[in-house]
């Protein structure tokens, strides 16, 4: 059973757009002291959707040789057509993943009924040689997952769990009522961590962790401490920088706020574009509200 | 300050449609018995939309009458107009109300700008002898309040606090993290009262409460002593019957609920139509399946 | 049958927030000598939402007797509650209107089905000793009629016909197509009239027709005959003019525009606030790139 | 210029999901035979989003050299990123595609702001061989483009037109009124081609073409001819098999219905499901009402 902790971790680019091993293997290193207890590659905010099939499984392969080898690597292996996926998820556990994270698909948002997906994320759980972690994620994709479909897939063996970035605490509250026993439901975004963990989610997938692990696993400390207290302060100081760098601002900024930190966080993939002088300071700004 | 749970009581109509006020005294002499630490009267389950002003105010001169005088009784008083809505603040306070809830404007969505509500808003705050409580209610008004227009808000001494029912639980905190000291955040559906809880509201305004007053009060009282177990299981368990009523099935069914529960729903006001069969069926069930 | 245009009439306030009547006489006379085939009075641009129903009668009686006899009045009595809209139905029907423009009740957007609709619609369609039009307004009231259930309706002898402000031309060609014989179907708006003419539809009702009588009635002739060419560079000439009176600034803009086109717009009606000097300088703008 | 009528070709796969190259030959033939203006290889329609980039430019190569030689050829060639976007831009033009057809990224949505769209464009325009058209689809994207951006993008002489697939009437035409001389804006889809044609769109490009051709040619044959009586039957008469294939069942009714048509449908690729049997006789039922 998954739990804890999670980063969905940044791909830094170089100026030419290819994937820079140099900033990856001096994030990983770092990120493998803390208390993770595991990170996602290919997430959103690795920029998955900037790099092809080729691409990705050669950053998986080098993830999984120079990360902790005690700590879980999650890959996203998503893709709109179910042969993609199923293909990605194979080689990403014949590198030795830990679990696969499958976004839906989604273009045909028309089209993507629940009968369609169900199929879907059977043949995926039928291929995948290692445990499917679903993920929804609407504010990207335009769709939102029912309860009641994760509630069946919860059922086959092969699905581990969900992250569910949807921000709708009483689902997330639904989805740990209806899924199968050992079944892990992650929240997927700082802005509600103790909302989530008081309502029973067994951990959490945060980009936020890029750039604060420790205070993100803090919080689950002091939860299960019940030091609600400390846990709600923390909550509420993380809410902006939160903000800015998974709403506001985006990758982009992530990134920025590695660099400030002494992580590497590289350039962004086009069209995103690196942020503004103006932008850097904010992020600056917010960072030095927070207390780092 | 204003704290703990409130219930935004429904008004019992005759088949005639007229206030069946013999069964609003039932239900106010029960109400008025629970732990419950106040009420709301002529909120959006009290059908206010169906009520002319003046058959608002003589409901409100009836309910104070007939109301356990050691509890709390605001009043729903937003109308489209502020000159209406000053109005019946003001009547509202002549009759002895607590304080008055106040829904913002909205039928011209895209003239209700942040200005425009501002001012609205100020200008009830001075007008009104009693505390405002701003009620953010999107669901029904199709306009969100943002936190910067609240935060701004909350600085005048008149405006007490705030019901939220957007859902939203990264808006709920930001809204406690962003209003002045004393300031009251209220949930507003029971949905998300433990999660509210966790990052620091001071209480909740629950259509539930009308049919489970002593089970949400116990949840606050469970949060309190630290019993993060059981307020958990508790809430997970009010999901689904609180869904039927607050959701799926509406005050129809909030109305069949109490007659089942032995206090006095009534009919609702058309357009809203009685429960079919079938579906008195559904909430008898749930109400069962959720051990009453 | 209704057909052609007509035009939802602004309803000018004193500074002391009670209707102009001396500007409304003024308003009156001149639409009385445009070509438009009748006005709607207490439409969503007659501020009718901030109106009592008593103040709402107060003006109707005032406008039929102030109007020219020779066009049709329409009234809008669309409430919230069914009693209080047959009862406005049959009061306006007494005063002498031509017919009623309902909009649906739409506060408690969750129980407003299909089913629901209907019953309303079939309820006052009965009451109504005039034809009801039905008044689709998904921008204001956050609901959407179904073409389903239009169609179901315009089978209704007293029923006549929509007013559909959606925006969406396919849904209003399908009304074209679905709806009995004889039924009206009339664009909501002037941003799509001549789309509209093209599909089939009977008339209009336009905001835009207060300050633009002549050209909005100018369209519709230059469609019949059949001169495409001008009535499209009249469309495209208009959209601007349109959408600063109807959207971005909306009746506050309408009102000011009047004022400056020898009409007598009023003040809008608290929470609504008149323009700022910077806005009636836009509005002033655009009026002389219009060309007048 | 481009203008008339382009139909986004569907792209026909056998059980194994590789493309049916036999069954696209068989279309591509009657297609040629058709008046339609030419073809889009690679659209919404072509179910792009499930195939590699090796396998879209094989599939073109096939395309160009199978179609008739004096009918255009336009390739769907947007991707998530800027960079595999530009890469398909030369590769197309290599293979011959007289345009191509950019779909904005849009995964990120919350970074898609107008600077970022116009940098991709922009440089997009700047890389491509052959003349850009704009895809905006909302309904698939989550993503409008602002009439702004396409006011601006217009500018470039190597961006020709957009194809505007929002359904908004005023909107596309605003991009009629804003956008620069001799540049063609194209309606999306079938429901409201006589609308576009009315406000001047340049031609439309119609997944319903696929199927019906000539009649989506002879609509724009009765409008330019003045025929409006015949041309709005014809497009009312339309709209219930346009609704039933790029709607309600999308592109594997689209396939069951080329096959009933004597086309080669061929099976759509997973996630997409084939029709059962019940929505085939749908399928059936509506193209004989349609009057084939």
């Amino acid at each position: 059973m998954f739990k804890g902790i999670y980063t969905p971790i940044v791909t830094p680019f170089t100026q030419e757009e290819t994937i820079d091993y140099g900033k990856m293997k001096h994030n990983l290193e770092r990120w493998g002291k803390t208390p993770l207890d595991g990170i996602v590659v290919l997430g959103s905010n690795g920029e998955f959707a900037y790099q092809t099939s080729e691409e990705k499984l050669k950053l998986v392969d080098f993830v999984i040789n120079n990360f902790n080898r005690d700590k879980k690597v999650i890959v996203g292996t998503g893709c709109e057509s179910t042969r993609e996926t199923t293909y990605l998820c194979r080689e990403a556990a014949a590198l030795g993943a830990d679990a696969v994270l499958v976004l839906p698909p989604h273009y045909y948002k028309g089209s993507m009924k629940e009968t369609v997906l169900y199929e879907h994320y059977m043949h995926v759980a039928e291929a995948s040689p290692v445990p499917v972690m679903i993920y929804n994620m609407p504010g990207n994709t335009g769709i939102n997952l029912p309860v009641s479909l994760v509630s069946r897939l919860s059922a086959h063996p092969n699905i581990a769990g969900i992250k569910d970035t949807s921000g709708n605490i009483v689902q997330l509250s639904e989805l740990i009522r209806d899924t199968a026993e050992g079944f892990s439901v992650f929240a997927g975004n700082a802005g509600y961590l103790l909302p989530a963990l008081s309502v029973g989610a067994a951990g959490a997938t945060l980009a936020l962790a890029n750039i604060l692990p420790e205070d993100c696993c803090r919080m689950v400390e002091l939860f299960n401490q019940g030091n609600m207290e400390e846990c709600r302060e923390l909550q509420l100081r993380m809410l902006e920088i939160n903000f800015l760098v998974t709403g506001k601002l985006g990758i982009p900024a992530l990134k920025a706020a590695l660099d400030m930190l002494g992580y590497q966080g590289g350039m962004p993939k086009r069209p995103l574009l690196p942020l503004s002088e103006d932008e850097r300071q904010i992020v600056k700004n917010v960072l030095e509200k927070y207390g780092i």
